[in-house]
C-alpha cells in the first residue's frame, strides 16, 4: 500500500461536519484521480487516528463513499476505490451530491461489533437452500415466472398459517395472510388500509426503524413508558392513540415479555372503541432459552383487533425478504378495497423456494439447531459478564440475541461506549431506542451477540472489562 | 366428472350480485363437505350458460374462490376443490368474509384472451436463469444471504446505469437509482418522498394501477386530455398539478408517442415552478419495430425535473419483482433524509441474477429474439385485422404489445365486448382505461398480442370478424 494522499485539512468551524469534510475530500480525490481503482484506503483506524478524529466519523465517510459506489469494501481487508468511469462526473451531481448523505446503521469495520440487529449465519444450511432452489428451477415452467396473486402464493400462506398456529397460537385463515417483501413494505400497506392520521401509541424505548416509518407517514405518535410488565395501559388510555404498536413476546430491546395479566388490559384497551387496533410485532418469537413461550397476543384477540406481523429475515436469513401479516377480517375487507390492486413484492420463485424450506421440515431443524447455537452464546456471555455484575444489572436475559447491561456507578452511556469504541469495540446506547429525551435513567449498554462467535464474545467481552473497571 | 350439485337459486332482487351469490353457495358447499377435496367444477363456460349469467360473473367467483383458497386453478383442466382442511372456519369468517371480495384483473379462462398486459414466455432463456441461478448459489456466500443496501446492490445499480444510458439516453449516476420490488412499491415510496396531498396530472386515458395508487395516496388528480401528439400542455397549466404521471415514449393504452416539441413544452411547464416534477413510465420502451425509438423524455431533462420508472416485469417476466427508480438530485436529497431507511425490498440472491443476466448479454440477446417474435405477431394481427378496415380504425401499431380498434359504425364498446364474450373471445374497452365518464368518444376496443400465440391471434381475429361483421 503506497502512501496515500489524505492531506485533508479538516476545519472545526467550517459549517460542515468533519464527516463530510472527509467525504467530501476523499470523493473530489477519486474523481480527480488522485486515487485510482483499486487503490487501498488507510484503514478506518489509522485514519482516526491520523485525523485525530472519532473512529465514527471516518467510518461514516467511508461507508457513505462505499453506498454511492467511490470505494468498495472488501471483508477484512478494508476498502479499495471502486470502478468510477460510470459514475459520470456531471454538473449536478457536483451541486447536489453534498448535501445530507445517508447515514449506514451498521458501519463496517469494528473489531467486535456488539450489535443486537446480527445475527449468525454459520450454520445456515446453505447446501439445501441450493438444493431447493436447484429442483425448483429444474421443475420451473412459466408459470413460475408469472406474477403471483397480491397477497402471496395459497401455498406459501397455508404453510405460514400452519407454522403460526403450530408455534405461536396465531389463529388464521390464510386468506388473511398478506406477504411481502420486509415489514416495511407491509407497514407501508398497513398504513393504506389504516388511513391518514391515525394516533399511534409506541412503547419507549421502542425499534427505531418503525418509528422512523410512523413518522414517515406524519402519523401522530404518543410514546407510552414501560414498566417491568411491558406497555403501562393506564398511561395508553390517557393518551388519544387508536393504535398501539407493540412487542409482547420480548420488547425491544428492553427484553421484557408481556405477562398475561398485562396482556389482557392492552386487548380490553383495543376492545374498548371502535376501530382501535394493535400491531403485534412478533420479530424474534423462535429465541427463547428457557420456560415455555407465552402464545402470541393475536391468540388471545377476540374481536379482531390485532394485526400481527413477523418476518423470516431474521430466523432465516435477512435476504430473504419475506415477512407476513395477518389482518383481523374487518381490515382484511378494507385491504382488498383500499390495496387489493398493489402487486406482490416476491417473487414466486423465492415464495415456492421458502414454502419448500418449511414444509420439507428444514425450516424447524434449522430453528431448533439455532436455538441450540444462540443459547450456547447467550450462556456463555452471561457467564463472561459475572465479573461486571457489580458494576453493572444484567437483564433481557433468557430469549432474543441480546442482554442488556444497566451501569449502577453512575456513568454515562457516552463514557461507557467511547471506552469501549477506544478498545474497538462497538457497544449500543440505549439512548439510541428512546425516541425522547428520558430525563434520569440509569445508563444502560445494550450487548448484541447473534452475529458474535464464542471467540469474540470472549474477547470482546474481556476488552471491555478492561475499559469499564 | 361426477354430476356436481350447483343447483344455485339466484336472486335478481337480493341485494346481493350475482357474482356474490355464486360465490357463496360454492364456498358453503365446500365448507359443508358437500363439494369434496380434488372435485371438479363445471367449467365456467357450462355454468354460465347452466345459469343464464355472463362468463364474468362466473368468472369473478371462481377467481375470488381460488384466490382464498377454496379452489384451486389447474391450467386447461379447469377448477378443483382445494385442500380446504386449514381453512379453519371460525366464527368470524363467517361473519366478516362475505363482504367485497376482490376482482381478479385477469380471471382466467377465457379461450382467446386478448389482454394489452399478457406477454408471451415461451422464448425464455429458461435454462440460462436456471444456469445463473445455480452458479450463483454455489459461489453464494453468507454475504448474498445478509441485507443488501437500501437502494439496490451498487453492481446492479451501475449495470442499470449503463443499460439506460445506452438504450434510453437516460443520464444518471448509480447512487440516483433506487431499485425496489416493482412499480407499486416506487410508488410507494415516492410518495413519502414528495408529501402530501400534491396534486398530480395524469393523461385520459391512462394506466388504470398508477391511477388507483394515486388515489390510495388520496393526491388530488386531474386528468388531462391527449391529441395525437400526447397530454395537452395548455391543459396541463390550467391545472393546478405540480406532478405529472405520463408515458411519453409509447403512451398506454392509447399507443401516442410524443414528438420532441411536446416534450419540450412539458419540460417547459416543470421547469416553470419551483417543486414541479415529471414522473416517466417507460413502461415497455423495449418494443419498437419501425423508425428509431426516441430517448427517453429524462435524456432531455436539465434541471433535474424527471423521475424515471422502468421494470423489467415486462422485458424479461413478471416474476423478476424488480423495477427501478432514477431520482433527480434534489429528489435524492430528500429520499436519503426521508426514506433512506426502509430496508431494500429484493433480495441480493435476485439482484445478483438479474445483474448478471444483464451484464453478460443476455438480457439483450432476449430483446431482441422477443423484439422479432412480437413484430412477427404484430405483422400477422395487423394483416388480419385488414378486413376489418372498412368498421375500425386501426391505431397505436409499431409498438408495444397491443392495438387498438376504433369503430366506425356507432356501436357501442359494451356490445362490442358482448358479441366477443359469446364466442368466448375477450377484449377490453377503451373506457376501462378512462378514468371520467368521457362522452360522445366513439367506442374503442384494445387488441393486445403479447400472450397469444399466432395460432391463436389468427382463430381469436376470425371469431371476431364473425360476431363483429
Amino acid at each position: 500500500m503506497r502512501e496515500l494522499p489524505i492531506h485533508i485539512e479538516l476545519e472545526q468551524k467550517s459549517g460542515k461536519t468533519l464527516y463530510e469534510q472527509i467525504y467530501e475530500y476523499i470523493r473530489e480525490e477519486i474523481r480527480k484521480g488522485n486515487l485510482l481503482q483499486d487503490e487501498r484506503l488507510p484503514s478506518a483506524r489509522f485514519l482516526s487516528d491520523y485525523l485525530q478524529v472519532s473512529r465514527t466519523t471516518v467510518d461514516m465517510a467511508y461507508g457513505q463513499l462505499a453506498a454511492e459506489g467511490y470505494l468498495i469494501a472488501k471483508p477484512k481487508r478494508g476498502y479499495f476505490v471502486g470502478d468510477v468511469r460510470e459514475l459520470y462526473n456531471t454538473g449536478m451531481a457536483e451541486t447536489y451530491a453534498e448535501t445530507e448523505p445517508f447515514c449506514q446503521e451498521n458501519a463496517p469495520g469494528w473489531r467486535y461489533d456488539f450489535s443486537p440487529n446480527a445475527i449468525d449465519m454459520s450454520q445456515f444450511p446453505y447446501a439445501t437452500w441450493k438444493k431447493i432452489t436447484k429442483n425448483i428451477m429444474v421443475d420451473a415452467r412459466s408459470h413460475m415466472f408469472a406474477l403471483g396473486e397480491p397477497q402471496g402464493d395459497i401455498e406459501l400462506r397455508r404453510t405460514i398459517c400452519r407454522y403460526l398456529h403450530g408455534s405461536r397460537g396465531v389463529s388464521c385463515d390464510p386468506e388473511q395472510v398478506i406477504v411481502g417483501a420486509g415489514n416495511d413494505f407491509l407497514l407501508l400497506l398497513l398504513e393504506k388500509i389504516l388511513g391518514r392520521h391515525i394516533h399511534v401509541a409506541m412503547e419507549n424505548p421502542t425499534y427505531s426503524r418503525a418509528y422512523k416509518i410512523f413518522r414517515s407517514f406524519a402519523y401522530p405518535i404518543s410514546l407510552i413508558p414501560m414498566d417491568d410488565k411491558g406497555i403501562r395501559v393506564d398511561k395508553l388510555e390517557e393518551s388519544k392513540a387508536k393504535l398501539a404498536y407493540v412487542m409482547p413476546s420480548r420488547q425491544y430491546p428492553t427484553g421484557v415479555s408481556m405477562p398475561i395479566g398485562r396482556r389482557m388490559e392492552l386487548l380490553h384497551w383495543a376492545d374498548g372503541e371502535r376501530e382501535r387496533y394493535l400491531i403485534e410485532d412478533d420479530y424474534d418469537s423462535e429465541f427463547r432459552y428457557k420456560g415455555k413461550p407465552l402464545p402470541s397476543l393475536q391468540a388471545s384477540d377476540r374481536l379482531g383487533r390485532v394485526i400481527y406481523i413477523g418476518t423470516f429475515s431474521k430466523a432465516i436469513a435477512p435476504a430473504i425478504r419475506v415477512s407476513y401479516m395477518v389482518l383481523p377480517y374487518p381490515l382484511l375487507e378494507r385491504y382488498r378495497r383500499e390495496c387489493g390492486f398493489f402487486s406482490s413484492t416476491v417473487s414466486r420463485i423465492d415464495q415456492t423456494i421458502l414454502n419448500e424450506f418449511i414444509s420439507d421440515g428444514y425450516f424447524e431443524r434449522y430453528l431448533n439447531k439455532m436455538r441450540k447455537r444462540y443459547r450456547m452464546k447467550h450462556d456463555l456471555l452471561l457467564g463472561e459478564l459475572k465479573d461486571l455484575e457489580k458494576d453493572f444489572t444484567v437483564s433481557g436475559e433468557n430469549a432474543g440475541l441480546h442482554v442488556l447491561l444497566t451501569d449502577r456507578k453512575g456513568r454515562s452511556e457516552e463514557a461507557l461506549e467511547k471506552a469501549a469504541a477506544e478498545a474497538d469495540v462497538k457497544v449500543y446506547g440505549m439512548s439510541d431506542f428512546c425516541m425522547e429525551e428520558e430525563q434520569n435513567i440509569p445508563a444502560t449498554i445494550i450487548l448484541g451477540y447473534g452475529g458474535l462467535s464464542p471467540e469474540e464474545i470472549q474477547t470482546g467481552i474481556s476488552l471491555l472489562k478492561k475499559v469499564w473497571h
